[in-house]
């Protein structure tokens, strides 16, 4: 992005680039960088090669969830469908490959409603929010290798419940649900 | 947690764990793991101390917002006070701290809300929501070394417009934004 020269007291550039560890999943960097008062600082984040997360909508208004362990935060979690994106894959076919590999579903209509950054301390993430309607069941999922998930169905009025509650706390998904409410009732067009 | 015995086909268990490398601010880790059909696998991820994200609302109804530049982003970013949780403090204590130190602000009313795990594929990280009421301005703020960010003020219906336009992509400000317009509006009580 080119910085707003308004915004110059704000912005940090980068004076050195450091990979510290590369793993298979994971792409550690530290670098030093120039901060709007002429000092230095550190910046230490993980790359990410991004990815997309889907709303899919049946016609009957249920909306697709998984339930999955994450490993990281030691539990099973609600989450919208979700995948990250191939090298030099388009996000849209990202969102298409992980839809019927996750949950056995095509969608004949397909929107891209915004993007979330859902670590912007420490990662580069950006996860592309899509709509996904008018699906139809395939029959079977393809799960990638070493991959557990199980497919189930909500209301967009249940899946809120199941925030209020406290059961639904994945991020992406409480990002992506803010929009689908306002997508799926029409408060914005 | 104590796994849910329904939920064995989906649960991953340590085998063993190994530290890749601890920066000032990222700790990650490897970890082989059992899957659940019994084969081995490798989980990388980034321990964090977890974090709060404060949503301020001014008598007058406008919420306080910060814009910081977000180095691994490379963008300068709208977002909703937050900071990390001290080591042994209370999470309570590190919103008010943080929305002291950032903001200037200090609030007499408070209340948790919930809970966003906002990378649930790599960091254990999660972030609590508070609602902060009856706000006082101290007149300064007390920013930490090498940070600097520019406070400013929009009512609920401008900031969802912010993410409607595809200013405001920020997953935890998007994440705390859904309670807070549940909240704010009494749809949640």
């Amino acid at each position: 992005m080119t910085p707003d020269q308004d915004d110059l007291h704000l912005i940090e550039t980068c004076i050195e680039s450091e990979q510290i560890w590369r793993g298979r999943l994971l792409d550690v960097r530290r670098d030093r960088v120039r901060l709007p008062d002429g000092s230095e600082g550190v910046r230490e984040f993980v790359t990410h090669p991004g990815a997309v997360v889907m709303i899919p909508v049946l016609d009957d208004g249920r909306l697709i969830f998984e339930r999955q362990y994450r490993y990281p935060v030691g539990r099973v979690m609600i989450e919208l469908p979700a995948g990250k994106i191939d090298v030099n894959e388009d996000t849209l076919e990202t969102a298409k490959r992980e839809l019927r590999e996750e949950t056995g579903y095509e969608a004949a209509q397909w929107r891209h409603l915004g993007t979330i950054h859902p670590t912007i301390g420490y990662a580069d993430e950006r996860i592309e929010i899509y709509l996904a309607q008018q699906l139809s069941a395939l029959g079977t999922n393809e799960l990638d290798e070493g991959e557990f998930l199980e497919v189930m169905t909500l209301t967009l009025d249940e899946a809120l419940e199941e925030v209020r509650a406290g059961r639904l706390t994945d991020g992406k998904t409480l990002s992506a649900l803010l929009w689908a409410e306002k997508i799926l009732t029409g408060a914005w067009s």
